[in-house]
């Protein structure tokens, strides 16, 4: 199967699909944090740490899809000839983080 | 009408009320970033992207509700005197933010 | 001994003490840096850990005035009357951190 | 020249020097900040204004330090054959960044 991106550089199947599955578990806890927020008794700091929790859970996400990045596309930009603008974006991705 | 919270603290229902509203909002971006992993040609960087305008999304509710709890019981704690409680709990919360 | 500074509020002296401290250690560790960095054989991921070594000294001084900052100002900021300034600043000073 | 480093991978001179001159301006700054912990009328915020410039400057160079690895030993790790070590070094180094 050949890759169909512009690029053609793709995400790996096993980490697209435990990114899948991370992102689902966080759809559920935004779930639970806008609950929270309907509930007029919520403490602030009860919402700051499960927002917190939140962020981890995207943290390890990224992280997954980061090194598999590094891991597929990265480290071959040498060969392919697009060093430039994979090491860019990737810059850019990680600003901030 | 009192506080119910073992504290007597609440978030108030403005903060809320748009803490809410963006949840909602940060619900429906989790949601597409799904979406793109469960396109096979997807691109390690766009997820990596949109993971990180998901972060800064939690990051202004956080600190629109991290404000609100300041001026709402921080500044008052030494009033109340709970100061020692107050201090702990929202350093643990602030830390690796 | 009456506070001086135009809104009369100080680091409080054994953080101030301990901040200097730890100051003095991260100036070392900068140091190191600068002499790796005179190295024309360093590798690039030994500088990246040193920095980040020398960026963890820093959150945990900063960490030490925060938690001073709060206990011993920002929680009697009710009963002095300037909530509002107090909040803008550390809401500033924590943004990005 | 030949590389000399146990792996032969060395930080590249333009960004050393460049890493270098700026960690000699962090110095200055750090000095600064020290002798702002020597006045003890000094107000917490100012302190924690100066850790955080400090420490932006720090991002700076990790950033031009980082940059340099990715563009100049990441993206040839696939020719070389030593990905898994470069990718793992990487991800410890990029952690809490």
């Amino acid at each position: 199967m050949s890759d169909l991106g512009c690029h053609g550089l793709r995400l790996d199947p096993a980490t697209r699909e435990s990114a899948r599955r991370r992102l689902l578990s966080i759809k559920g806890h935004v779930e639970g944090v806008l609950r929270m927020c309907e509930d007029e008794t919520i403490y602030c700091v009860d919402v700051l740490k499960q927002i917190k929790a939140v962020q981890g859970a995207l943290d390890k996400v990224g992280g997954l899809v980061l090194q598999s990045h590094l891991r597929d596309h990265v480290v071959s930009a040498g060969q392919r000839g697009d060093t430039e603008s994979i090491v860019a974006e990737l810059m850019e991705v990680l600003k901030y983080r």
